[in-house]
């Protein structure tokens, strides 16, 4: 395939460049060039009209609950979680998380994410939509004891189970992670097998972190010290480790965290929907960021996600230069790619890596005048792509989806409107 | 014109109703009927897959200002006025306000903004500008002193002109208002001059208000008094008061605003991304919205600004119940319409009101499930409304702006950067 003339071409590479109206030749599922009168016979695509980004990759999802939009706007976590999330998640199931994935997925392409990064049930449903959809994504099936030695090793069990049914799928784009789902709902010992579980597969662990006040309190009551502490102790800043949230962090958790080039994932919305806080991301190094599910936020759009990003820093700090576009933009692609790990494939639009790349109209009315792409797509533009590619092939082309039937999907989704 | 078997209409009436397929006749520039079953032989619209909403308010703009979008985007707000914006605004001319003005309109249109009250210069071009797009709009041409008794009467003189040149239009969407520029630049004379002329053409005042601590320092400094204390003294909450920011009020100011039923524009976005803070939006009992320019937001997207509007709200309270989607839409619509005095005549979709009304269509991905519309609407959708209907016209129809070639205001935007 060759991309014609691209109008702008966001890199991301080391020297943050920003190309005009050059080419991009992709073969063998790989960039093969980029440069000016490039030649190729077929598939070849005009941008002359397009700003061509590297996929936005989301770090903190839950796939299936794009079917709980809007059900409950005015809880916070704990009463939210309690009361209106958990009871409704009782009930789903195979086909609905199936459906609800596609749901997201699709939310997700639309917006110009081409990888995620999630934690749910059902995780084999979640890899067959993916698996459909032709998106990127690390898939993990949630783990909580509850503090109750019986269903440990249960638990471990069925996490081992879910990771070599995703790796049996031999797809390169669905890769496990491991998903304990936070200090609250784990045990020390779910915990520690959990990072054996990571090391043995040498797989991303991804868990919640400091999320709320009432977290950090419990953590150091019932186990003495803060949760980063603990995580630390117990060893498993020495995996991928991929902490969403993290807004209640002291100064020493800070401080370890960027000694072991731990990764925090910033959900601004999210977190501000739920009067949770704000991440110090500012002072975090290994920086990427995520939506939460649209149960909470309420939607999957990665630039609205980077704006507010931006937007909540510079109040938490009183200070315009707490974060800058460019620093929230890299979050949202380098950053987020060597929070998975996958920094050799994606997140840069460079020789060598992987084609997922975004396309949007550069007459869009959010992208004029062009002072500055990045800002423009920050601080301006509402997520609406118009091509997606993912691993070289279309899988969004003006705006339509390719590989599913969205509107089948979205009258699906609001059939299981009356079981909630 | 008929609006045939609506999905869902948003009516914003005291009950806040939200009805299902039903019609929506429209005559004589009046909704005459909203029911089931009604008929017209003519111009008939399927609204099957619409919602419908009363067209939105911006209540602070600086429409020319567009063309500076992404110029500078990491200066607190003194020094990026004094460095980055005012050199440049000296830049500009007639035809860039004309233009830079149906660039903004044209953004704001395809956002769903069906009135904006904004504050510029060249008050006439604005005015062209506006009566071309066939959009409604309460323009000011921004008046300051710099407490040069020399210059206060031919201020005065020339916001007298702007506002007899508006009236002689006779065009009943593009109405005056009156523009001190903030308590930073105008004398006390000129702001009760301001309050005299407001009276004498029962007009609103739009002004600047406590936008940052330094303004409230110099005022106490300079005045002996806090910025709203000093304008309540000098009468101007005794006229139809609109003070933009609003974010550095004490709670005795808080108390004199809500008691004169003064209205505060919250500019959530270009508040934060100036790190000026947080507006105490909650305990304002006369709210309405805006987004400020381009150039410190970076766009004219209302449902983005509502969004974050919530959000700031529950991180400053730390409390979920410190704002809610209604309440946020509420500011958008009925409030708006209350601040400019045109709440007779718009703001909401009742029998009787005029027919500014913006269509969605209901199977966008971020409507769905229909939980909860105004949730869906505040919380998840990106703006890209269908189309826009002002005083019973099309003015946007299935995204196209109709009254205007939106491609060549493009292109002439991107031919006055050189300029800049």
């Amino acid at each position: 395939m060759l991309l014609k003339n691209c109008r702008f071409i966001v890199t991301q590479n080391e020297k943050r460049e920003i190309l005009e109206n050059k080419d991009i030749l992709i073969e063998n599922g790989k960039i093969e060039e980029i440069g000016k009168n490039l030649s190729k016979k077929d598939e070849v695509v005009d941008c002359n009209n397009k700003v061509v980004i590297p996929g936005l990759i989301n770090c903190h999802t839950h796939a299936g609950m794009n079917v709980l939009r809007g059900i409950s706007d005015d809880k916070n976590l704990q009463e939210w979680l309690n009361e209106e999330i958990w009871p409704r998640e009782k009930k789903l199931n195979r086909e609905l998380v199936y459906y609800g994935t596609l749901f997201t997925i699709g939310e997700m392409l639309l917006t110009g994410t081409t990888s995620f990064n999630d934690m749910y049930f059902y995780t084999e449903n979640i890899a067959r939509a993916a698996k459909k959809s032709g998106i990127r994504c690390f898939l993990g099936s949630v783990l909580f004891d509850f503090f109750d030695p019986s269903k440990t090793d249960e638990e471990i069990k069925k996490g081992e189970k879910e990771i070599k049914k995703i790796l049996e799928l031999k797809n390169k784009r669905i890769m496990p992670a491991i998903t304990p789902h936070s200090i609250e709902t784990c045990s020390d010992n779910l915990l520690i097998k959990s990072r054996e579980l990571a090391k043995k597969y040498n797989l991303p662990i991804h868990i919640h972190l400091s999320e709320t006040e009432k977290e950090v309190r419990g953590c150091i009551k019932r186990r003495k010290r803060r949760p980063l502490i603990l995580l630390d102790k117990l060893g498993l800043l020495k995996t991928k480790f991929i902490g969403a949230h993290g807004i209640h962090l002291d100064k020493k958790e800070i401080e370890i965290l960027n000694k072991n080039k731990s990764f925090i994932v910033y959900n601004p919305c999210s977190n501000a929907k739920l009067a949770s806080g704000i991440c110090p991301a500012k002072e975090l190094k290994y920086l990427c960021i995520g939506t939460d599910s649209v149960a909470s936020n309420n939607n999957l759009n990665l630039f609205e996600e980077m704006k507010f990003g931006v937007l909540l820093q510079r109040l938490k700090y009183k200070d315009v230069s707490a974060m800058s576009a460019q620093r929230i933009f890299d979050s949202a692609t380098i950053n987020g790619a060597m929070a998975l790990g996958v920094e050799e494939e994606v997140g840069r639009v460079e020789v060598g890596k992987k084609p997922d790349l975004v396309l949007i109209n550069k007459d869009n009315i959010f992208l004029n005048p062009d002072y500055s792409i990045i800002s423009n797509l920050v601080y301006s533009f509402n997520g609406a792509v118009s091509d997606v590619i993912i691993d070289g092939k279309f899988v969004v082309k003006n705006r339509k989806i390719l590989n599913f039937e969205l509107k089948g999907v979205i009258e699906k989704i609001s059939s299981f409107k009356e079981l909630f």
